[in-house]
């Protein structure tokens, strides 16, 4: 399934998953993955440090996107006119060519307990980025911090959406309709009772 | 340090943090710490798997009081009165005798990055075992997932508060307030634009 692929990146993450989904994480060594893809390692390990990075390596680029996309944010935008310029931003991430490597993606987390904790500190560190930018705008810490946990809390529900097989709809429609549903809890918890 | 203290299992965890504290948490041996306890290694290892659980034994018990908390909340209870039930059931582990150990735990954590992963997890498991209560009272899952994040986020502000030195309020005073602030930061972000 290599030799056609447009990079040598894009071959290398697709002979990775194809090799996870087939053997599993543990059992894939970065040379079957560089001989799959029909690539040398030293390629790999320009494109990636290590295995693990070929299912997260897009961390830092979406951190990088949730925070400049709430920098550059108009001044008058509210702290959910954030969050919504954020999940647009991350939408650049999740087009339609990559739809196909998305539940794979997922599978293979799915089945591995230590890259499992890894995907959750993925989300920890997102959320970082969220409460940073937020908390540099002037949101108080309880704000920024709650700010960026339903965020993310949008940002996983729709990735999750998005990526089921079944799947038309684009990420950005997908995340505004998980936030805006997100927000509506947040009001029904937001009211103190005393 | 040691003789006089109550217990093994706090005598052990005294003499952890102590060692942790002098020498780092990567430096500390099993050995080390069930002989500065006056204790045998063997009696170590009938209170922690390792020296890691003298860090995060707590966490199974406290996702037990979380939910145990949530699904014995009066079925009238609303989401919001479900999370201060769950982090007044949680103040049994923050008791005035042991605010003591709390700035050394956060200290030792705060020094190694492997730790801080750790804590991570920590919160992500304590917020999947307020969810998972949530939801089987019949909170829908968005509600469920940012409920669940709230009360996690209300809890660690509130450790975070109660563990500073100079602190003399009880912990379930500490952790209502951080709520209700949590609550007032949902009341603006709840709100959708269109």
């Amino acid at each position: 399934m290599a030799r056609w692929e447009p990079n040598a990146r894009e071959r290398l993450e697709r002979a990775a998953l194809a090799l996870f989904t087939e053997h599993g994480f543990d059992a894939t060594t970065v040379a079957e993955i560089a001989d799959r893809a029909g690539l040398t390692k030293s390629t790999f390990f320009r494109h990636f440090t290590d295995k693990r990075e070929v299912l997260f390596g897009g961390q830092d680029m979406l951190a990088q996107l949730f925070g400049d996309a709430i920098r550059s944010a108009p001044a008058s935008a509210t702290t959910a006119e954030c969050l919504a310029a954020a999940l647009e931003a991350a939408a650049v991430a999740f087009t339609p060519e990559r739809h196909d490597l998305a539940p794979q993606r997922r599978a293979v987390i799915a089945a591995n307990s230590e890259l499992q904790e890894r995907e959750l500190l993925k989300r920890a560190r997102l959320a970082s980025a969220m409460a940073e930018a937020l908390g540099a705008r002037g949101a108080d810490q309880a704000t920024a911090r709650l700010a960026a946990e339903v965020g993310v809390l949008a940002f996983s529900t729709a990735y999750a959406r998005w990526a089921a097989p079944d799947n038309l709809l684009s990420f950005a429609e997908i995340a505004h309709a998980a936030l805006h549903e997100l927000q509506a809890s947040a009001a029904t918890l937001g009211v103190p009772e005393s």
